[in-house]
């Protein structure tokens, strides 16, 4: 079997109309969930793209691999998912984006070059790439965002696009009067992007997905990652008109949130994209060409899903569905992502199995209490391996495909660093100390923030729109405390023995006695003669006279 | 300056005259202590050789580095007192034992091969080996527990020792009409090693460690490990008999530890060398040893001592003397180490700074609540480093050398991974869960069992024994409640951020923006023309009618 796992950056989990979605059709989502399952409660482990990836690729938590944030490498040596599924036999490749930035420094510790085959594995988050783009070719006055080359720029230059950097001034902007509307505005998310809708960045990158497919060497993993519908906002002909004010719904938000609001949430509630998302007008024009942008990626996907059934690879491809965060979008005050609410924290996630395994399931949607880290899991049991859970800390999701009801977790954990923005700074802590977790245990989220603030709690049950923070006042303790107890629990997990599987640990026993290690013996008769006979003897000489 | 790290194995903070022992007299003990400070508080985060080494070579807890016991591979790449130090322009070697295992895999991986200097140097726990001997070359019918070569028994080969395993039958081994009595069973304890003095470890060891001064490239810090006073139990003349049933105090025990014990502690209680330490004629055969071969390191300290005096070292060397676990000795019915009592888990530590910011605390003691891996942090300061606090834990103890009154830790942890252990098997759990935590406060100490078990409690204050466990009944509930905030508060803390420092991060802010990521703006006249300049101008081209 193959492993199709397509991610899309930034898709909220209700943008689907398989998720009920009263405007935007998407056909072949709804396709994927139709021949799988949708699980409805699915968690990022942070709402931060890269921070999310580096938990999808290790199949562990943040605080366990320690890339908390966007542009923090990633450790050299933490394995992932190629380390896994190579093991198994099954090739890992990407196609898209990552957002991993490579441990340099502990490479060159170790002496490892980018130009290896295990060193370039090491900067490439374990994957193989088959074309690495991680789609954000801002830049300013001290240059670019991403010192990478850009093979989609590279792309757009060889068809002719006349710019240095035709991603931007093409791809992602609009033409106003003869010049560039650039994409970064809100105000030009209505324009049609100034390329052909086949050049742009969604059907390019679909196009090299085939291309990979048609020469791969089964099994094969294919990390398809596609940049939309992130930021900037906007999409081409005729994508960016089929949505307008009529669909757009009513931002998710209460004054109530605003009334004493925790500070962390205040200081978020502040800055400027929120400030921008909290004008009506920037909803009007953002909200349609975010549509318009998961438009074009599920037009894309039925192009890749004709694909497999036409040159049979359905048959034997998983297929997944998800998103490494969602988008505020107004909601709670909010743009972005970032904080635990609904429209940040959980994601789209459907998983099609072509095992007759999973024949019971089709159609069907899960509502357990799903992390992203169990794809890591459910990828290496697709992959006919055992989970290493010594080292991968989430859960196959293959005992849901196949109709069991497992036993499964109680809670669901993610974290978020905020201590390279500004808020940090303005809210006078130290680096260490901006963080903050998410405990929820599908009806009751808990978040704790260190530096001394008092946690949020809500209810979802009785406020499933996460209007009230009940622990703005001294109620709910005992709520407050069973989640805390979960979060401590957590604390405690065995994150880092890594290099000893439970296995291993169990054969271990009882081998250092017969290995000679015998601690505990008065005599001898303790133990058969077998192990004391190295110890026993004539002595060959006596040196106490000397 | 330079750095001599000295380790004594399984030696109990209170076996030495400057800690107040009775009948055992250390005058080179006390002389370090004389000249520096002994902190009478220090703890290491694992009771047990190797999970506690690897805490003092990486300063960092054993949950964080993840080689929770005697045999688990330290993951590659997980840096070292050698990487700190190295980076300082401190060279780092070791003279003796470190009990680490490589993790073979993980160099496999990543394509290191222990014949070259970065890939020993991962194989050697970041340390360049002057001699690596671990000293445990225990044998029996599956072959030796160290399967490497051992310098110390080439060592009595060439000296004649008549035997191919001479640590065994010489060593560690006195004669009985005509056989060798191995030092393995304690009935042989009070018997002379059938070696001669000058061949036996310590000596052996201490030459070593001369030799190595005597060449070395000046900073350089030195790890002199020896494997003694650990068992097995048994030295040379004189040391045999220099101490004899009038020198060894009662068993610190009570029946009312036998009263409905914790599980864990239980399972302990019942193991076969409790049973052995709990039979009086133990006691008497193996303290006595154990008091020679603390006495005969005492005189071997003093050679090494006399020799940094006369070659003049001993002004630009700083001095470290500590152990890496005590022994129980029969205390608390006992033997060995593995759980949190003082005699087990607490430590001696003494160090003399030879520079004069240190000279108004020499001679003096510091109750400050240390853990073992405030020596990484030391190291690294005394090199004339900046601590790297993203990645070493522990915390320098300089400012304490200096006189000065550092806002201190709240707490110690420690932490034991008995999975490896017939105990794990024999308490009905999974590896996973077969782990303890103590949380000490410098009264109170708690310790968490996973696994389901209630914890145990004790107050030194009132009970500075150990006797009394207050958790057995349902009392101390807020004492109980603080200690397990700590621990939670530990499991919070920030340990595999490794990539990137406090400075780092703060260094990085706002830096995104000025390379052209601006996902706030509306029309772009919230930020100066500058840093959206790359995004305005003629649209070169349209594509809009195409």
């Amino acid at each position: 079997m193959n492993i199709l796992f397509i991610m899309y950056d930034q898709l909220r989990f209700d943008y689907l109309s398989c998720a009920g979605h009263p405007h935007l059709h998407t056909p072949n989502f709804d396709r994927v969930a139709a021949m799988g399952v949708r699980f409805t409660n699915a968690y990022v482990q942070s709402p931060i793209c890269g921070a999310s990836r580096m938990c999808y690729y290790t199949g562990r938590y943040a605080s366990s691999h320690g890339a908390q944030w966007n542009g923090f490498p990633l450790r050299v040596g933490e394995q992932t998912l190629g380390d896994h599924l190579r093991r198994e036999g099954m090739d890992c490749w990407l196609i898209g984006k990552t957002h991993m930035r490579a441990d340099a420094e502990g490479m060159a510790r170790l002496g490892l070059s980018p130009d290896t085959t295990i060193g370039a594995r090491q900067a490439e988050c374990g994957f193989d790439a088959w074309v690495r783009d991680d789609g954000l070719w801002g830049e300013g006055p001290d240059g670019f965002y991403d010192e990478r080359r850009s093979p989609y720029n590279e792309y757009l230059k060889s068809k002719g696009y006349p710019s240095q950097n035709p991603w931007a001034d093409f791809a992602n902007a609009g033409v106003e009067d003869g010049n560039i509307a650039s994409g970064w505005m809100f105000r030009n998310a209505d324009k049609p992007a100034n390329i052909r809708e086949t050049d742009s960045e969604t059907p390019w990158l679909t196009r090299e997905a085939i291309a990979f497919i048609k020469q791969a060497r089964a099994p094969w993993c294919a990390h398809v990652s596609y940049i939309k519908p992130h930021w900037p906002y906007i999409v081409p002909v005729p994508y960016h008109d089929m949505y307008g004010s009529a669909h757009v719904p009513a931002p998710v938000r209460d004054d109530v949130e605003r009334e004493d609001p925790h500070p962390v949430f205040g200081a978020y509630m502040g800055n400027k994209i929120a400030q921008a998302f909290q004008q009506d007008e920037v909803r009007q024009k953002v909200i349609p060409a975010y549509m318009g942008l998961i438009k074009q990626c599920d037009d894309q996907l039925g192009v890749l899903l004709d694909y497999l059934d036409e040159s049979g690879a359905m048959e034997d491809t998983m297929i997944v569905l998800t998103s490494d965060h969602g988008d505020y979008l107004g909601d709670h005050w909010l743009g972005e992502k970032d904080l635990f609410h609904e429209p940040s924290v959980k994601v789209p996630m459907i998983i099609y199995d072509p095992r007759s395994t999973a024949d019971a399931t089709r159609g069907t949607t899960c509502d357990a209490l799903v992390e992203s880290i169990d794809l890591a899991a459910t990828f290496v049991e697709a992959a006919g391996g055992n989970v290493p859970d010594h080292i991968i800390e989430g859960r196959s999701l293959v005992p849901w495909l196949n109709g069991e009801q497992p036993e499964w977790r109680e809670f669901a954990i993610s974290e978020y660093d905020y201590s390279a923005t500004a808020h940090c700074e303005k809210l006078g802590l130290e680096p260490r100390d901006a963080r903050l977790f998410m405990v929820f245990d599908g009806r009751f989220k808990l978040i704790h923030a260190e530096g001394g603030f008092r946690p949020m709690l809500f209810d979802l049950d009785t406020d499933p729109e996460e209007f009230h923070d009940l622990a703005k006042r001294d109620a709910h303790q005992g709520e407050i405390d069973r989640l805390y107890d979960y979060l401590a629990q957590w604390g405690r997990r065995l994150a880092q023995r890594v290099t000893r599987s439970e296995d291993d640990i169990k054969a271990s026993r009882g081998k250092s006695m017969r290995r000679g290690i015998l601690p505990f013996l008065v005599d001898g008769s303790e133990v058969p003669d077998e192990l004391t006979s190295k110890y026993t003897g004539p002595a060959p000489r006596s040196y106490l006279d000397e």
